[in-house]
């Protein structure tokens, strides 16, 4: 018996690789000699960076970068099978601030360039770029600063950092630019659809989360506006209305416009990189999971892809959650066959969270048992 | 598809019957074609009559009889085929009192008595008596006098009612016993081990629970003793040390020292008049519950009662539970394939209690889709 462990994270209480362990654990209670293979994944936000290091191996390179508001962090990013896996949230995420901290007008990706400067350094010209968690809205104008393009307002000196300072930036001068980043390929992971600006764009929709206040929202839209209109007069790329271009405060527009890359689907280009499809060879049953899982899961959630290619190589998906909510009815035709939430009891969300690893273990053996009594009754 | 529906009540939120419907429209979800049998049940305390005329049909009769401290109650019992099932609790249960009416030296069981004299009365020749739930502790004085029995003291009068009173009692006079009752037969439905008196006996184990103080629990078992004495002069039955005798404040031993009865395992013999076995037959899967599995549920508890038969006919057995508690692993080898908890989330007592049949719909449905797919994965 062979049994893929695809989980994502728990929010909150257990990283895709513990949720993996925790699984494995439970179904070894009563499959001692299945063949498991855990490979924890994410969606291609936050913790991708963790869980492709978890599920495919590699190398995880720390380095001390710019962070959100000029303060040094610690970053890290990875290098898995020859591709550098840069999370912009590990240098310029929202988790770096406390909540008073936070302010997109200041916040800058710069830290972001520096961590793909410092793989270019390391000869690497393969790129997989993870977008979620931004606490930026910065056009991803830090980001290319740090690769050496210059942003220079009317008075030829480089514009301040953050979101507040789009609308002075006249002129881009590429002089300095760093080449490498044309002889590279990139891949950004991301479902974010919305685009650089607009009622749907960066500022109005995800700016408020990163603390932006009315008055704010409204300068930065029309300095991204402003940024957009000279990066479609430099570069022909016109980001205003482009989907996704808007991700993570417009770095993903930056990315597209400055760089040769192209936007997947997060779980997708996280599944290619666990390598996902080699290891549904000859197996039996795939387990995901993940905190919560709702109508919301077929939207392009994690579990739901893995579904989907388990589904396509005829591998049935049992997934199991923190909490089940409405809607999953949703799943089924997407290859989830069903979904089991991990509560024994009624406790409350803190001793939930406390035991989900034990939870977890315990919901995985009994689902697996009755999996295995289906199986069985076959026979 | 065949499957079998039998689960106990969920303590506090569901009757059997209803959690046999619930589940009912859960397996119909997925599988709107299965021939579903339900067979709400019960592990023979109180709840057991309910369970039987919800499976297995049959007529409930209902009468005024005389209620545990003398105010008359409404009180049923069953014919089920052929078969009058006799609730103690109906006429003489600890839920017709309030909290501040508990009194075990004054509660008698006369109403039982009353009930069993209507069933005769009806022609009615085979019993099965259930004993939970009592509020009494009288050792069936109560329902010996209803049925005719005389229980006199020095004075050659009547003693008084309940437990308070059975040191007075000199002599039994039979003159007025009802013949019909050594012409019936009678199955005592108890998993009640407890012995008529001493350290384990019906008054030291079980009258604090119906409302005794410690004085009155030594002065009861001080008259249950002398009780005790009387009958074994009189009948040759020694209740002293019997398993079971205590069971319902000494009802049982009352049973059996005076009526043609035997004691039977609760969920065997609710099984038996359900015709589980025949159900059995070309089953596929069975599905059990209760409000709590956990490791007590080993010792005689309906789920386990249920998985035992089914899995003497290879028909595997899936547990479901409000609240799954630790040592499930006992279970396994008694027939139980898995137990699944009906929480979806994290939510309070109150909410469970509201929406359980809903969760346990959807739980039933998760499950079977899960055990469909390790069938499906067989084929």
């Amino acid at each position: 018996m062979k049994i893929v462990i695809a989980p994502d994270s728990f929010k909150g209480s257990l990283s895709a690789a513990s949720a993996a362990e925790a699984i494995a654990a439970g179904v070894r209670r009563c499959l001692p000699d299945a063949d498991i293979i855990q490979l924890p994944i994410a969606d291609g936000g936050e913790g991708t960076l963790d869980s492709l290091l978890a599920a495919a191996g590699g190398e995880r390179i720390t380095l001390s970068v710019t962070g959100p508001l000029g303060k040094p962090v610690e970053a890290s990013y990875g290098l898995v099978r020859h591709t550098a896996v840069i999370e912009m949230a590990e240098a310029s995420g929202l988790c770096l601030l406390t909540e008073g901290e936070r302010n997109p007008a200041l916040a800058t990706t710069y830290g972001t360039g520096e961590l793909i400067r410092h793989a270019l350094d390391q000869g690497c010209r393969r790129f997989l770029l993870t977008v979620g968690g931004s606490a930026t809205n910065d056009g991803g104008t830090g980001m290319l600063q740090a690769l050496g393009m210059r942003l220079l307002n009317r008075d030829g000196r480089s514009v301040l950092p953050g979101g507040g300072h789009l609308a002075e930036i006249v002129a881009i001068d590429d002089s300095y630019w760093d080449t490498r980043v044309a002889e590279s390929s990139f891949v950004i992971a991301t479902d974010v659809q919305n685009p650089f600006v607009g009622e749907q764009g960066a500022s109005r929709i995800f700016s408020q989360q990163k603390g932006a206040s009315p008055e704010m929202i409204e300068q930065m839209e029309v300095g991204m506006a402003s940024w957009a209109d000279l990066i479609e007069a430099r570069t022909g790329t016109r980001l205003h209305d482009r989907p996704g271009a808007g991700a993570a405060g417009g770095l993903c527009g930056a990315y597209l416009a400055f760089f040769p890359a192209s936007i997947s689907r997060g779980i997708d280009v996280v599944l290619e990189h666990v390598r996902m499809k080699e290891h549904l060879t000859g197996a039996d049953l795939v387990l995901t999971g993940e905190g919560r899982i709702d109508h919301q899961t077929a939207s392009g959630k994690a579990p739901m892809g893995v579904a989907q290619l388990a589904s396509q190589h005829g591998v049935p998906t049992i997934a199991l959650a923190g909490s089940v909510g409405p809607g999953i009815e949703a799943l089924y035709a997407e290859g989830i066959c069903s979904v089991h939430s991990i509560m024994q009891s009624t406790i409350s969300l803190q001793e939930a969270i406390e035991q989900a690893s034990d939870l977890l273990e315990q919901t995985a053996e009994q689902v697996v048992r009755t999996f295995l009594a289906g199986r069985k009754a076959a026979q």
